[in-house]
């Protein structure tokens, strides 16, 4: 395993590299009163979500897989000076912070060790947390534990913010404003950490630059071989977004052909990996109920001066993906076995949103028994996760993986 | 031990008999779709809650408490003649169930075990579950899966829909419409069970009356001794149900004076139970700043032709109390310790909702970490219980359990 | 025209007698807080609509219907000694007002004059409005401007709370609990005023009584003409309350044929009669993409021991309606013409809520130019009301009328 | 009067040049569905709305102003080839209407006059406007009456997108991005329209940079006179806009001092100018209990190399602005009299939104019957305007107008 081949090349090849993100202190600010502002479903009893995360990242190693956390990275990276310089020149400007305590967080800000500054950059800072007195108009606006830099309790979902798709990687444009600082710590990561620096190209996005209505989320995004990509579109991965990462992969020669997935309006089809997510072979669990009323197009590099060509595809979505991807018939596992409570509530807990670190063995949470049972009939390997916390959070292993090498099928 | 003397005698006395209800069917229908509407804040893994609800259970008959199921005892209850008979001429209603369907509904129910039909009476009847055809109007306007019966999953929360307050028990009107059915189901135990029939006074309420706007619910019920009875009120249990409630207590020589504590309007007080518990001796567990806010008003009995006496008492609510029991001061074991984003989660987690199983031996959440610690400071043995999944219903051991024997202290 | 003939015989044919209610003091209490809680869905500029109101009535009798006012029938009502007590009763209960001001708020209430009652009957009763000083726990807790008695600003729209139907009149259990009280004060009139007294039959409903889950609400119950009743069936009136209404309508021989039309769960089909309306002859105004989701159900008298026939009719509404009626097929004016977004406006602004005074003369709101021109293409002649203030309580004119006197087409 | 002059030195001075903005296609794509994601507050009839407007900009021109409407000046300035080029090189983006439509409708809007080009950057653009077959991926995924532009039907509020403070202007940042294209077209206007071009400074704001969390609304923005300006601080104009806002201020000598007002959390308290309006002389109109709750920040330029002097300043708000204003004590005209539901009804009709024309004559609805009286009964005039329809869109005459030129007084 090197880090030379950085690059994710299918959906359930072999995964040898991934970041993770460990709950902590970001989700320790969490509570039933801010976390629908901070995008965050319910709150977390952080100890015991700890260490189911730590048994997430665990199982992942014991299979070999290389398993970096973005907190640890970043604070690596924030040892860096430039490094550290760029991150503060953009998170700690007078449009974030204010005019009045800006030169002194900075300052202090300047003297943290990497590890500090990483805790607070992703867990949030409050004026408590200040050394000095923000006795100015800002800090008493807050109050004691207002923030001056929100947390990122999604950052826990690495998936989102940046995708390796085969040889390059998105740094994205998220929908929610107020996710939009997690690209930019990552970008930080990509473009300093020693890992990756220099190792890789950007495919497409910019987290210094406004992409209007253009925006594109991880969670969309699937690299499943031979040059193919999908994309869920819908809220999160607006069509604006995905025609200008169309062009993006067609220009600089990373995929031959996108299909866009149209996701019904829904609170079950955030994006498409929450929709189905593939196992290995010819093994896909889905939603189905949701999966049969998405809409696909078919994108293609365009001839003479037509960037793109696309083209709508009546025909039903797994049915569109197969023939793309050269499978006669995908064997589908239905999320929550056949009583449709049940289906309702496994597909809620993340039932269809496994990680498959080589074909025929994924990882998915405990508590979805009848998709693992159904999963298992079908011959697919489960290592089942503690999702009593981690699911809480609305996003399965899937979600809270950012592969980074992972080898074709 | 012996049924003779079912009565509550206080809050933090030996525990000596309890009804609890195993969560089941009622919770295989809960989805994320219809559980707004079914009055339950998330779905369970039911699997894992029932090991965790058994958990609760054997750990108080650890104890040496007797722990009745209601599902077993409405079971037992529906096998006699007399009680069947009641209970369906009242649930079983052309209004409940229309009259395309009733008359073959009621044979079909007038024929099925007690435990089955204690089964669906709780977790709710759909149209898939019925043997016959249900080709009617109802039927087709329900659907398959919809709901001739709504379960009701907060049959859970024993505590609120019927309170024994010393020698005698309230069948309490409930602020929701949807889970009055509840307090129907517990009178009929109380009324043709063995355990209970003839011998107790019910206090006040009646499940076959509309009681207009004079509701209660028994998590705000707390026989602290000495014929002294606190009422938390507010949205749950109205001004109106807590006069009716005190005439009743007085004309019944049940209790000797009520003090009625208004919450404010506030999630975090739903009931009195969900701001302060007793846990033996002078200390309670408190949500201090919802419990600051409390007003309280003391209620004795009235001379000559007025019912009562009633009188705003302008000290705060811990002071009011404790004068009130003969208290010096209360001992106050904050919720969640000085973490703001920590109390706020802790209470939310019901860490305040503790049980009581003699003085100086409580029931609490396993994830209230800070709140737990607290209690042990002050010398509280706390049982910690898995909270995981039942805590996903907002209440903790507190609303789960319904004393009918408990000493007095 | 006389009493004798109470009755509504049709949708459509010449209107003699009509209940309305102007706008007053349930709409002066109404602010932005509180409107949702009292189901409205905006503030009036109450003297506005008045005066707007003094229209609608005014061009009511300009067209010789005899127009008459709730509250001042209320205010008649209560002048008579019986009827004030049955009312008084049954509405200043211990449930309803608690046992603290109970005796000395009748005592007041019993000495007004049957105006000033009527007005705070529904207008609603506030603490500040007592002549005596609610110093006890409930007047405490209710603040100075807390209701007492909630307001019925909805009794404007007497459609809803009875009903008549042909020669008798249902008396509505209706879905909102906030509205039950209105159904008691029509009762009032109906049952004690010399206007209605003794002169009826009540088909159906009781305000004494709780019904369960049947409710019924006068928007979605139309009696066409030829014994055929039309019922709107969802959510505010209940296949519970529709089963029952058709078993009463049988039974008393008051019709002979129920058509049931099951509504989609949408705000813009509240009740049938926000779906469609009838002008006259074959003319009906109508939200087109909503009645197209409408399922019927046709309702019979049943044979032998069973009380109704109940069969499925898979047709389209309006074709199942024609032929019921003998009408070859409608002439459907369309809510908004053509522009989709003007059409979702006009829906809105009650475009299809209109009331016919004879066949081919309705009144509706001036604001819907695209449904009264379409309307007028069709022959139909309009009476524009203004509908700005009235319109903001989301019902046009049918909402807004009670026929109690309609000949037969 | 010259245009010489832009420039606002007052709030109550003689007003000579005012930019409003006429209903229109922006308010037809309005319907009970999309008015929440369009931040509408309700749907308006546009026939009467227009003619209320027009009642609006009549009385003002009888009064001498100069009324400008945005729609006439923007298809001015986009009849400039150079302003043309510009708006739509950044409202024309693929971020904003994606790559496969993106060159035909660039060709088909240079084509446009520019009057109808302007009507549909306001007013927005469906797919159903254009001239050609949008079949691509983004027409499809729209449907034909999807929205290529959305709407902007807070454009009606001209007092928001930008803010004339004395000599300069600013280019409003806005809380919501839906409501940022807003200034980007008042920003062409500005810049390019020969009414404006070139006789001004822009204070600070730049509809082409990403402010971050430093946002502004000309709601909240009031110079009140000898370089005070008076800010309110809260959601809509955060604490780092008005930091950066003061320091542009003050580095351009526009401004000598600035009052931070910090807003209370309510919808009550949107702008500053929803809590009071100044009439001239020391007449104010207030809703009281929300000015009460107002903390005042001043703020002066700072010494050595802090740009800003900050400090909290303890009074109630009414005496801190009197003092700086050099006004003895304002005469408070309290929003909607006596009455607690008329108060809050009138408050939300904008009761207190009024525009002065000159000291002590303002504008106002109609429906406000008590504010009114109150602010005759302290000598102010008023000009009634009809509020039905304009007034739906919460927003008062103050709202609805952006001074341009008016006199100090």
């Amino acid at each position: 395993m090197s880090e030379e081949n950085l690059g994710v090349h299918s959906e359930s090849g072999r995964l040898r590299q991934v970041i993770v993100s460990r709950p902590g202190l970001a989700h320790r600010r969490l509570t039933p009163d801010n976390c629908d502002d901070l995008l965050f479903d319910d709150v977390f009893w952080v100890k015991q979500a700890q260490k189911d995360h730590d048994a997430f990242a665990n199982a992942m190693r014991g299979e070999g897989v290389e398993v970096l956390d973005s907190g640890t990275l970043l604070a690596e990276t924030l040892d860096i000076s430039e490094a550290r310089q760029w991150v503060l020149d953009h998170r700690i400007s007078a449009g974030h912070v204010g005019v009045g305590m800006r030169r002194e967080l900075r300052a202090w800000m300047d003297s943290l060790p990497g590890a500090e500054l990483s805790k607070y950059l992703i867990g949030g800072l409050t004026v408590a947390d200040l050394p000095f007195e923000a006795s100015g108009m800002f800090g008493s606006y807050l109050g004691r534990h207002g923030f001056i830099l929100p947390p990122l309790p999604n950052f826990l979902f690495t998936r989102d913010n940046s995708s390796w798709l085969y040889g390059g990687v998105t740094l994205n444009p998220m929908y929610w404003p107020a996710r939009r600082p997690e690209t930019l710590l990552t970008a930080a990561i990509y473009r300093f950490h020693p890992k990756f620096s220099g190792k890789f190209d950007v495919i497409w996005g910019d987290p210094l630059t406004d992409h209007g209505l253009a925006t594109a989320e991880g969670g969309d995004l699937m690299p499943v071989g031979d040059g193919l990509v999908l994309v869920g579109m819908g809220e999160r991965t607006s069509p604006q977004g995905v025609g200008l990462l169309a062009e993006a992969l067609f220009a600089k020669s990373i995929a031959k052909r996108v299909i866009a997935c149209q996701l019904p309006r829904s609170r079950s089809a955030m994006h498409l990996d929450t929709v189905f997510t593939f196992c290995g072979g010819d093994v896909v669990t889905s939603f189905k109920e949701v999966a049969d009323e998405v809409v696909c197009y078919d994108l293609n590099p365009g001839k003479d001066d037509k960037p793109l060509d696309m083209r709508r595809d009546p025909r039903p979505m797994f049915d569109v993906v197969a023939e793309a991807m050269g499978i006669k018939r995908f064997r589908i596992v239905p999320t929550g076995g056949g009583d449709p409570f049940e289906k309702a509530r496994e597909q809620w807990n993340d039932g269809n949103n496994v990680l498959a670190l080589r074909p025929g063995l994924v990882m998915g949470y405990d508590r979805n028994d009848d998709t693992n049972a159904a999963l298992r009939a079908e011959g697919i390997e489960i290592i089942e996760l503690p999702g009593a916390e981690l699911g809480r959070g609305r996003g399965g292993s899937h979600c809270m993986s950012c592969p980074t090498i992972r080898d074709a099928v």
